[in-house]
């Protein structure tokens, strides 16, 4: 997996920084220990590196295509994908026993799902939906749907997807048309558009479970009155068998990047046929589809770590080997030309790529270690764990989309004119990353929610967690000496936080509620800039530690490790440090972003 | 061209920001008045939009592409478009009367090109390449040889080319290799590969010229052995017929952008029958070949602001015509959704476009203007032009390279999901701009040529006439009570770029060149964002000059002007604020980007 992955570092962040052996304590993951929950990420491996990466430039050059006629066309790799993920487990091997699944740790799962999306990031998409889809069936839906739906999703045979988006609602969930009108025994037929409907139709599966959202006829205006409802392609009728349910695929949509995955539209009902299944209760489909959604947003972030990660092992690999030019300082042009990473500029532009995408990765697996902790504590222990988890996925996911895009810009560049060539992987890996900004809520909308929800949510509770996470993390490194200027430096960064929240607040309590998210994108970077900060942090005293206390590791591993705090001071000197600006930015009056249409009718 | 560019604007930035009608003053330009010189512009616009804009989605549906045998197959409009070019005077404008141009001010040229490149960013390449090879024979070659080469190429009969780049050296011209053996006629036989030719091969000419870099036999090792010689692809033989020069198109690359653009590579010589023509003196080519690539690298520059203004122009109208979503302090779902661009993040967005492309452009122009005025004024003026212009180019290149990569992904982000897929443009606007922070010298090379060349350059007076260009607007702009502040501020930014270089110098005489140049590129981005913030005051400035002086103007023209010191208020806020960050992280030891090999085994 060293073609797109860094193994020895995926270690060091479950083992060490992140501490995978105390999860395993607990009594629900307790059938597995260390060793062999690292088995699973190596076995994940192997599987990406065999059945996935090998197909990851051909999915781009054959895309998915519709034929006209209610198919899609996909890669047939795919439908061996599906097999060998569901003898493995890693469709649903996150649910617990009782749902079927191995019970692994989220952190364990969403690793392995790393991997894929690392290796090729238009196949992951496939399985992880499926999961995700089946996990929301376990929560939420009935016993009979439960078993209906959830095993043959697990076996890889049927494909769970997320039916939001609609044409004239967008981002915009509270303006969904499609309708749900009830049927005398109990179930509903619906009728409406969806489109963006990932894996919506394809040819690797034999039926797709849409986990849909519509609006009850006569249900209250707006985001209260969704609900959610299990829509098959396929349905079962009184005897058993799986009929047609009126599920159309109308069109696909042909994509810059991530060109293997199926992009659909969907039309449910045009012969006023389509059952749709609700699941739980009314007026409700929002909150429930969040459970799916909060780990769709997660997964992104990883999808975009991954990608950027392929790219950055890919340009580091070719810095090594590609000769090119001579040290500024060098006036002899007969002195062989040196190998690009000597150059100055290329180190930056490596470590620029080593912060991103190792600081959201590790902010990654904090969120799934949260996730799994909200599974196996109580009371105060599990609220803290839910509202940290609550206020880290908004920025897991923009940190890593945003700064990932960066990211593979700098490997392409590395590699210089051949990067923008179809013959060099890189230029795909662009393209593909592209999306994860845009996905299950735009940079914008993760904004809103985290300023907008989760700052102020239980009067800011959740942000009074996240601060004390942080500044355990200080506390630890102030013991190590190496560490205790940055810790200081990120002591600092907090009270930036409060100042401008201080800045905020009146327009808040005044009820200038425009005014106050005006900067919210201005907010969640300068926000996320200081969270991975913290990640940074946090790897550089589980570096410094494992070098203190284990003074026989392998030369390789005390490589490893030095790289690691080697890059937790340049990310502080390169990139934290312009949290500074984005405070001046947002602590400044009037706010300039809100001119009247007028002044936009000349450009 | 209102689809691809803002005419207003433009007009705005050539009569009332950088004063063509003083440049047209002098008699080099005296045969042109204001008014004939628009018109130019108003034809270009119109020639970008019949001939250029509507072909630029075909162009990359349908990619220049090799047929295996020594020809690429392009688009039948190409050919079109060279004839109209040439019949328009948009291949050779620039040229002087004697020379078979219309004389016309670089700052008009340019401008026109700009709009092609806005229109439709694959065919300019052809055109500025041909104006540029036939310049450079103007400029060094001999008598025969301007008479043979250059009045086809005006024509827009032949394709002009300039042919550097080689595999094993990319970057590095000091390690070329094509070989010159002199023949007993005084002639050179040419042997070599060349690279990333740009319109090397393509059907819409008859003949290429191609100028080349090559070392003489026994030319000295590294830039200083290397002469510049014209090589066409038919050569005159004794009875002056055109036979072929055994210049064989060996291959393309095809391109993650600019697809309707060739980019070939070329074989010299594989039958030692090819003939190549010396330019000038010999072991002198580089510095001929820099008064085209300067040329190339501005042209580059305005490329990306081209792409970036169409972009910005497309999100701008989508932002207008798009509904979804409310204000965030709208609680009431019944109330109808909003146009987005009432939306604070989608202003944000446009004016961090707007920030980026206007302020690109104007350098642009800004650089443009000192070409001419290179041409028509003399001593220490001339040589002032011409040290700005040298200190400029570089900034000019890489600003609007790199934000204009931001800026069209802040164009996407506003089409949401829409702007991923390929039937909105934006896409592709995404995709071609990515290769201008690589062409002609990458986003690093830049930047080593502003620290390490054109800072240091005698004694560092190219910078004191930079900055007493730049205090020279501050005064103006402390005249205008309203940007009095702003001017101010811009002040202090002059100062740090004198501390920057204060705790750099040292470095420089000790001779630790490494260690002087080793964060080029963060100066380079700390300049550039303070060269922009000169050019967005000077608008500024002319903006309030004109509404002061000229009340009763069109509501439309009092609406752009005021969006223009909105937008100066907005970059410094937003975008300049970031320099701060920058100084910090340069003027810190020790340097953190030259780490030994070994560092670098486990990634």
């Amino acid at each position: 997996m060293q073609a797109f992955a860094n193994k020895n570092l995926l270690k060091f962040l479950l083992l060490n920084v992140h501490q995978l052996s105390k999860l395993l304590q607990y009594p629900r993951f307790a059938h597995l220990d260390e060793e062999q929950a690292w088995m699973m990420i190596e076995s994940a491996g192997l599987f990406a590196e065999q059945e996935m990466f090998p197909y990851y430039k051909s999915m781009d050059e054959t895309p998915a295509r519709y034929d006209g006629n209610g198919n899609v066309l996909t890669h047939p790799q795919i439908k061996k994908i599906f097999s060998v993920a569901a003898d493995q487990g890693w469709i649903g091997g996150n649910a617990s026993f009782d749902k079927g699944g191995l019970q692994l740790p989220e952190m364990i799962f969403s690793t392995g799902h790393f991997l894929f999306q690392a290796a090729n990031n238009s196949v992951q998409g496939y399985l992880g939906l499926s999961g995700g889809a089946a996990g929301l069936i376990n929560s939420f839906g009935n016993l009979e749907q439960q078993a209906l739906y959830v095993p043959p999703i697990y076996e890889g045979r049927w494909q769970g997807t997320m039916a939001l988006t609609e044409p004239q609602a967008g981002s915009s969930l509270s303006d969904i048309t499609t309708t749900a009108h009830p049927t005398t025994d109990g179930r509903y037929l619906i009728k409406g558009q969806k489109i963006f409907i990932s894996g919506g139709k394809h040819e690797a599966a034999e039926n797709f479970i849409h986990l849909t959202l519509a609006r009850l006829q006569g249900a209250p205006a707006g985001t209260k009155g969704i609900s959610l409802f299990i829509i098959p392609e396929f349905r079962p009728d009184n005897n058993g068998k799986w009929v047609y349910n009126d599920v159309y695929c109308a069109g696909d949509f042909q994509k810059m990047g991530q060109r293997g995955y199926a992009t659909t539209h969907l039309s449910f009902g045009d012969n006023d046929n389509c059952i749709g299944y609700l699941v739980g209760e009314a007026n409700k489909g929002l909150s429930y589809m969040f459970q799916m959604m909060n780990g769709a947003r997660i997964s992104v972030g990883m999808c975009a770590a991954g990608v950027a990660m392929a790219a950055y092992q890919y340009s580091l690999q070719y810095a090594k080997e590609r000769p090119q030019g001579r040290k500024a300082g060098e006036k002899n042009p007969l002195q062989p030309p040196i190998h690009i990473i000597h150059h100055a500029d290329i180190q930056r532009m490596l470590l620029t790529q080593k912060s991103i995408v190792e600081g959201s990765l590790s902010l990654g697996l904090e969120c799934t270690r949260l996730y799994d902790l909200c599974e196996v504590t109580e009371g105060t222990e599990k609220e803290n764990n839910f509202l940290l988890l609550e206020i880290l996925t908004p920025i897991m996911k923009t940190y890593a989309s945003e700064q990932g895009i960066r990211s593979v810009s700098q490997a392409l560049q590395i590699l210089g004119g051949y990067g923008f060539t179809t013959d060099f992987p890189i230029q795909q890996l662009y393209r593909d990353i592209r999306i994860m900004s845009l996905y299950e809520g735009t940079t914008g909308i993760q904004s809103l929610d985290l300023l907008g929800r989760k700052v102020t949510m239980q009067n800011g509770k959740a942000l009074l967690v996240l601060k004390n996470a942080i500044s355990q993390t200080i506390r630890e490194a102030e013991n190590e000496t190496s560490l205790c200027v940055i810790a200081l430096q990120l002591e600092t960064e907090l009270q930036r936080i409060q100042r401008v929240l201080q800045f905020l607040q009146p327009k808040l309590i005044s009820g200038q509620i425009d005014d106050f998210v005006a900067d919210a994108t201005v907010f969640m970077e300068m926000t996320s800039l200081i969270v991975i900060g913290w990640q940074w942090l946090k790897m550089g005293v589980a570096a410094q530690k494992t070098l203190t206390t284990s003074p026989e590791l392998p030369a390789s591993t005390q490589q490893m490790l030095n790289n690691t705090l080697h890059t937790l001071q340049f990310y502080f000197r390169y990139e934290l440090c312009h949290t500074q600006a984005l405070e001046a930015t947002i602590c400044n009056e009037p706010n300039l972003t809100q001119l009247p249409l007028e002044a936009w009718e000349n450009g």
